[in-house]
């Protein structure tokens, strides 16, 4: 069984989730405060259990949850797309750290992604730590996991996506850019960036531009920025 | 003894920091992997250790450091402030957590910011996690710590600079904003946000539009979306 931890994650789940079997509230909690969850649960016919002890970092709040499956399978996420005249995707090519992985989520969901790809091997599993960080996004956004991150680029390449890659040198500045109505991002593991032969398959290279001697950023806080500019493009 | 983990960490500690006692290799690592490690290490005379054992996270490189200070004094912080005609400073109103402020320093040192500044209390301390993510980055940005943020913003308005804080609601669109050439940006804590007698303190409220239903970021990431745009705004 799956824990999903916190309040905003489990009133986000209560939502959506079909598959919550009960929810457990730490006996101090303020009844304000989780209100909405107390009714969603209610309303769902969800067991509360109110317990003596509050787990470390939950809030006070967990929600059980039964053979959870946050994937999308790949052909059923393609036929969705196919149907869309606008849409992001994000790619992330090999992001191993659960943290990022649930921040990038959560960007992905506001700046309205349609789905994030990621590749069969060598990702980040989605566990509680990818959950929590995503404060509930991860109810909303399709995840594919996929055995080969270029044929799929060659999939989506085919549907009129344009392919951005994210990398440090060389690369076109990302506010200069007019995103078209299908757009890819990629961005790369933390340690590597995007492998080179993803990297190929990408039509244009951006770059954000900095001033620093680290001269690097965390690769959800990159994912956050371009990410911004994307959506910003498309209602302008 | 504070510790340094990490190959990005510890080289760009070993080109400023003064206080570096010995650095732990693990015997497993290539040579070329670590040679600028090795390299710097030799010419400022700091011992080496080769160890059996890889620590967890630490891609095998460890630096000692002796009583380590990070923390720059306020007066002193703002004298140097005075003299400069631009300026980005960053204050954080109550960021609790450690892999955000590190990822919030990465970002400040890639974007040009000259400082942070945390409240003395309810502010997440300097640990480990702090430094490790933020790569090296902590090296190169002054961390201020400031009894009162009311005050200290109080100060820099006497220095001419304008206050922008980020929220959500009914605020101005952050690419829509031209920034002065001394921009004092004001982040809250990833539960509550800026509060409320610091937002008074503000000049302009900033905000990233979103499309999603959670609707909200990680605090690292709404940073690293408006630090990016300062810096983009300056150079323009």
């Amino acid at each position: 069984m799956e824990k999903i931890i916190g309040i905003n994650p489990v009133r986000e789940a209560l939502k959506i989730n079909g598959k919550i079997e009960k929810v457990e509230i730490f006996k101090g909690l303020k009844k304000e405060t989780i209100s909405e969850i107390l009714n969603l649960a209610e309303k769902r016919n969800i067991k509360i259990d109110y317990i003596q002890k509050r787990e470390e970092n939950s809030q006070g709040v967990i929600a059980y949850v039964n053979a959870y499956n946050y994937y999308v399978e790949e052909g059923e996420f393609l036929e969705k797309i196919i149907k869309k005249d606008k849409s992001t995707l994000l790619i992330l090519d090999g992001v191993q750290d659960a943290r990022n992985l649930g921040a990038l989520l959560r960007s992905a969901e506001a700046f309205g992604v349609d789905g994030i790809i990621i590749p069969e091997r060598k990702s980040v599993k989605i566990n509680e730590a990818v959950i929590k960080t995503s404060t509930g996004a991860i109810e909303y956004v399709d995840i594919v996991k996929v055995e080969n991150i270029s044929k799929f680029i060659e999939k989506i390449k085919k549907l009129e996506f344009w392919i951005y890659g994210a990398e440090a040198n060389e690369a076109k500045l990302y506010y200069e850019e007019k995103y078209p109505s299908k757009t890819c991002l990629v961005l790369g593991s933390e340690g590597f960036g995007i492998r080179k032969k993803v990297k190929n398959n990408c039509d244009i290279m951006l770059k954000i531009p900095m001033l620093g001697k680290v001269n690097s950023l965390n690769v959800s806080v990159a994912g956050g920025i371009l990410l911004s500019e994307i959506s910003k493009n498309r209602r302008g």
